[in-house]
């Protein structure tokens, strides 16, 4: 298979000109770290599971900075054993800057016990030295290792335009 | 004005009946206890609030219970100063039972300084003696005290079916 | 049964006044008409339903307005057999103003075949003559009748504050 | 600048080993059909759009289909004259599957008068030859050519984990 997948694109339903596959520049990384995770079955079919996110850290281009207490990832676990995940959070960078995070995808379950995904993230700024983290779309990875039910880190690139 | 409004209903626009006013019967009261909050004005263009809900009790009909650390309160301030909030987080039962809380809304300014809220909640319940809470939709009012910035009051009022 | 439910509220975890049930008033009616809807199993776990809202009528307290086309109600049948329901579609009223509806909630079966519904409205509107109806929030009723699936009937209270 | 960006990642934060650039594989391409847009400025601070979708169509690696009408993109136009998008419609395959999308992320206005646009869909499938459609995150590219307000094209490429 070519790398870039099959032979259609944007000017096969009409489009006179195809975007092609979005360069991705890498923004930043974050360590979220965990609290005691609870899971359970719901009486409206679905497996409810909520992971608080206790702290952490992220590291941006010139950047660093910490997560606050207070979010958590509110997720949901499938019939295959992935999570369709929506983690919420608040960044305060070294300046102050408060940059609050939401990223939502999936973690999918590896036969070596880790758990990979893939997400998309919003970063909500306010004006000043870092508001361009607020202008971009971010594709997320995402790993959690084997036996670390404490820790997931999270690379988000930007989708550039 | 007549307590039930204006004289229009649902047979008004082809309906056999009207169902009239949704009978509410008081479910459950809450007390959110919350840790600083962060609020700024976003680059695009609204002012993004998050509370987080650090602790706080819950008591039923016949039960009561704590709030597990690590929700919050995701909310937008508006332009009249109100807040439209989304507050989700998980109780703990006395007798185990997780209850996972999404309840949303808004908190209105009050010129005594409170604010006073009404939102709609929605209960996730695994199986057993307290299934019957999440088979029901219920309306809430909510209370910040004047000079408290550290506690909400909610009443979880069902709207019975 | 008392009318107001179990003794306790807001005072029971320590505010200092309880704010009772919240009065309601009847702010406006309106009837979705709707287009054929799809369901389906999902390998995710659930029932996912759409029911594209093809048309429709509204009444209020001084105005009245139609359904635009090209919203729908987005929904998940749960294990009960009830539909957690979220439409989305935006108003015409009948002085050009729109009002962009989000009503969520749960729809119900009953013996009869009705469905019977409650659920919270959020209304979004321009500034001028119709500006409170953003202001509120609201509780909703929703019926569909018996072997009528092309119609809802949804009457919208607002929560005073 | 180095095309993958700035030289942390994972492991600077802790982990044993780094995930890297998420490889895309191209999955589909959907062209929306839009009927007429509303769009106005809300009492909440918002500018809210809506973009009905009326029908359109979509290609995949063995597979074609059609949008079926009743869903619509639900936006939000930003102070910088992009857009937050959120679209729900349904497909049907030539098989008869459908496909529930999802997609949402940002639609940036260019210098000649396109608008760029970079997204996360989910899909939802029923079980059977196209069960895989529904396992995958994807990132998606889209494209609304210089004076056709009647058309959007979007690829969904697989973030392949």
């Amino acid at each position: 298979m070519k790398p870039d997948g099959p032979a259609f694109d944007m000017t096969t339903l009409g489009a006179g000109a195809s975007l092609g596959q979005p360069p991705l520049r890498k923004a930043c990384v974050i360590r979220a770290d965990l609290g005691p995770a609870r899971e359970f079955a719901t009486t409206q079919g679905i497996v409810r599971a909520m992971f608080p996110i206790v702290g952490g850290e992220a590291r941006g281009d010139g950047w660093s900075g910490r997560i606050l207490p207070g979010g958590a990832d509110f997720a949901v676990r499938l019939p295959d054993g992935a999570y369709a995940v929506e983690a919420r959070y608040c960044l305060e960078l070294e300046d102050g800057t408060p940059v609050m995070v939401t990223n939502a995808g999936r973690m999918v379950p590896q036969a070596d016990g880790r758990y990979l995904g893939r997400t998309r993230a919003l970063l909500e700024v306010p004006d000043g030295p870092h508001r361009h983290l607020g202008d971009a779309v971010y594709f997320g990875t995402a790993l959690a290792e084997t036996d670390d039910a404490d820790h997931v880190y999270i690379e988000l690139w930007e989708a550039v335009i």
